[in-house]
């Protein structure tokens, strides 16, 4: 192993994987994944794009302060305003990097940019001048670099690096490139620039024709020592390169590959359940590495098979990327020191004050259901925010439902150790529910998604709601677990308001609005008046 | 286009697919699946290995009598009996093929067949020949082919060849193989097996470190001239290639790729779009093609650049792949015409009787939901069955639960025009409608699988419930689409019911079984006497 090279592992979950529609998170939620991603042992951390909104900015910032460890970036379009927002956003960081991108595909340049290759070469000049008075690790991106003239390419990245660059990133920006076209650019950039040994070359796939990993191997083929990845490949369209999938290639083919990371693979399942948890995103069953199927083997062939010798059917061990087999199975008897150990086998370490909640949390489910399974305990411990004050709390709760009936709730919610109780209506159970605990906290929202899912399987399984709501300032999430769908559902709501109040500084007795009550979900309602219609469509 | 090679797809979604956790089908819904890969265009259809149960036999049969164009394949071990079912269950397809393996490398001869090369490569002349004498069409797939000896490879490849094999496959098993790897594996055995003119060289990738797309590439400009796939890469562990990347990376990419395939690339977003509505597995958004979010540029300056010229973003379009647009909106005022075309233009052309139910479905969500979207009618027309007669039909509900008291749920259905009303009480809502319905029905019956998705966006969503039962003779899965979860799940539940029934020639009044009412969702209930311990946790 000693005389294999470095490939430095650049995540890009927090910018370019945030991008994509449905993965936004929360400070504290990016907070989380930074933390995480510094466990896995990433090199660098896309933190955001600091100059695309306050939110951005402040979550660059907070990540620059916290991480310690990995190089703290922030992504700067080549132009002034940007650089010094992402200089300003990183500065706090042990080791902070600008990461600045300019064009150099014709197309990009006439249609987007609208300038010539002369201007364009002279604003990387200049920009990439200024941003290394700012900040001593300069990235610069040649965007579209795929589809870029290949001399042209090579004249821009001397360019940058004797303006100051130390790092330079080939994008294939829309996921156009084959493996050996990719490999082919990055080579020729490798040999051909003459102040190439300067600067790191870094490789950035997307995966619109699914080579985002093959093409990261290409370019490392070709000469590049840095990746750029995600965690479970998320990012904009169909995603760029996997962060688990390349790593654990090198890993598993290290018999044939000269290379290695710097990631810590057992840490990759969790970070990838981290992500989904977050976000309320599933992972494809099927997805390599971390999806659920990846290391099942359920034909009868392949069982077979891997009985006799796992190597049959199975190139890398679900351990190594720290999926345990349960040693232990845990239930209703199981006392707080095989709880925490549990937890210690799948890798959690919670800080000493969250254990006893959890732990009640866990004897509540414990009750309902015969064995706690791993993934229930993933799903306890993920789901238990640590960000917001807790300030409503569920006491109890009684709904009356129907197809030819309106719906009703009775729910009852106690603050600082008083209870608080409010009736109504609606056309659903949940829809009814959560109008009572919008009366009950006089401080109206809307209700922006739902989703439930079966965090674990088959008919033990413990249900989890996501919702995001919106008071029209902001939105916020909030996630519920329980054996109960409409318990779940009321739940994840508290979590949520909880979330907002805690936001907007609210005090007991005020935040009163004059704005409408505005839930509207249709998909948790039902309705007296239709089911006469529905009898004659099916009768 | 005149010029270009013409790679054969060959499709396993219904046997490799079909094997992974989570994708099990009956056979209407493998036949469904099978007469979209007709229409999509595939060349071959692997229906699946007759030999491993009378279930597997019959679908196999089954699609072999249905399918007019695309080749039927059964998957056999190199054994007679598996070979001898494989013939009998693909007799009567226009176009016939048994596809039988042996593995080749050493790890599967020692520790699985236990079997010498000499003995392995006896066998393989043996079966094959006993194979052609059934079929003309034989394909042979050396197993673990990426991890075998390649001097020996050749000698068994041109065995089979000699013995009748007309396609010859080299699998990459284990998802093992680098890109280059493979390519050199083709390449080899297509320029050094003497007799390599007879038949055609086929690859057959698992995506275990992610290169299955680019190892297939790759398998093609080694010499291959067929590509083994599945719809959205489902399959064994990390599953196969994913026929839509596979399909569009030639397409897209013929500037310098001298193929082309005979799929119909229009038909692929519906393709996809069936599996996730049978399997009730939803595709991941970041999905190369088929994600949803594959075609959305959600960041301001992807926005800025296709705005310009979409070409900057986006190197396919969304309608290459059967992507439309919404032209129209659909709303409580439409009428049947309007909803026919729109249904058409997305793709849907549907037997006239199957219309008037459909447009009743339609103008029930219509009154509840303000716009109906596309995914809306996709939802619509996927989750109505046409496989089992309907039997049960739900007249009314209502349910009455909380965390403090005991659910109960008085449920009405009816059946040949006569109404059948019981009360049920349980711990959750959904669970005391489900035991009401079971007490209607007098068959019981467990529930294995509870699944809730929204299958459209934000606040006007329809709700669909997937439920998978089983009377301990046979799994039995049900859809429900509504806009309120306890009517979709019970609709679910009724639509599981009548497959059931309709299975099991049930006749009125009898089928009434000492089996105990084994209903024991946890998920789905709420516990009054747990509630108390919760204060207590959270107070």
């Amino acid at each position: 192993m000693g005389d294999k090279e470095r490939i430095r592992i650049f995540d890009t979950t927090l910018r370019d994987g945030e991008q994509a529609p449905g993965y936004s998170m929360n400070l504290e939620e990016k907070l989380r994944i930074a933390s995480r991603l510094q466990a896995l042992g990433v090199d660098i951390i896309e933190a955001g794009f600091a100059i695309a909104s306050p939110g951005d900015f402040e979550s660059v910032r907070e990540i620059a302060r916290h991480v310690d460890g990995p190089v703290v970036a922030s992504l700067a379009r080549a132009l002034e305003k940007d650089l010094d927002a992402a200089g300003e956003a990183v500065k706090e960081a042990r080791r902070p990097r600008i990461h600045l991108f300019l064009a150099t595909s014709d197309l990009h340049l006439e249609y987007k940019l609208k300038m010539t290759r002369e201007h364009a070469l002279e604003q990387v000049r200049k920009m990439v001048t200024y941003a290394r008075n700012l900040c001593d690790d300069i990235e610069f991106s040649a965007e579209d670099a795929s589809r870029s003239d290949l001399d042209y390419l090579c004249k821009v990245v001397e360019t940058a690096i004797a303006s100051g660059a130390t790092t330079i990133n080939l994008p294939d920006t829309v996921g156009y490139s084959l493996p050996h076209e990719l490999e082919r650019m990055v080579r020729t950039v490798h040999t051909s620039v003459p102040n190439m040994d300067k600067a790191i070359l870094s490789v950035h796939n997307h995966n619109d024709l699914g080579f985002a990993v093959a093409n990261s191997l290409a370019g490392v083929m070709g000469g590049a020592r840095q990746v750029e990845c995600t965690l479970c490949g998320i990012g904009e369209r169909a995603g760029n390169a996997s962060l688990e999938e390349f790593v654990m290639a090198v890993k598993t083919r290290g018999d044939v590959l000269p290379y290695d990371t710097g990631i810590d693979t057992r840490e990759i399942t969790k970070s990838a359940r981290l992500l989904s948890s977050i976000t309320g995103v599933s992972v494809f069953p099927s997805k390599a590495i971390v999806g659920t199927n990846a290391f099942a083997h359920e034909s009868g062939i392949h069982q077979h098979g891997m009985m006799a010798n796992a190597k049959t059917y199975e190139i890398m061990t679900p351990e190594s990327v720290g999926l345990k087999k349960t040693a232990l199975v845990l239930g209703k008897h199981s006392g707080q020191h095989a709880f925490v150990k549990r937890l210690e086998e799948l890798g959690y370490s919670l800080p000493h004050e969250r254990i006893p909640a959890l732990f009640e949390d866990f004897k509540i489910t414990a009750d309902r259901k015969k064995t706690i399974t791993d993934r229930d305990l993933i799903a306890l411990v993920e789901s238990s925010s640590t960000g917001a004050a807790e300030i409503w709390h569920l006491v109890d709760f009684v709904v009356n439902s129907g197809n030819m009936i309106t719906s009703t709730a009775v729910v009852t919610l106690s603050k600082d150790g008083k209870k608080y109780q409010e009736v109504a209506s609606g056309t659903g159970p949940v829809y009814a529910s959560l109008r009572a605990v919008e009366k009950i906290i006089r401080h109206p929202f809307s209700l922006e998604d739902y989703k439930l899912q079966a965090v674990t399987e088959h008919r033990d399984a413990l249900g989890e709601v996501l919702v995001k709501i919106s008071d029209g300032e902001g939105f916020y999430r909030g996630r519920g677990v329980s054996t109960d769908v409409i318990e779940a559902s009321i739940l994840s709501c508290l979590a949520a308001v909880n979330r907002m109040l805690d936001n907007s500084s609210y005090a007991a007795g005020q935040g009163l609005s004059a704005r409408a009550m505005s839930f509207e979900n249709d998909m948790l309602s039902s309705h007296s008046d239709k089911a006469k219609d529905r009898e004659v469509s099916h009768g």
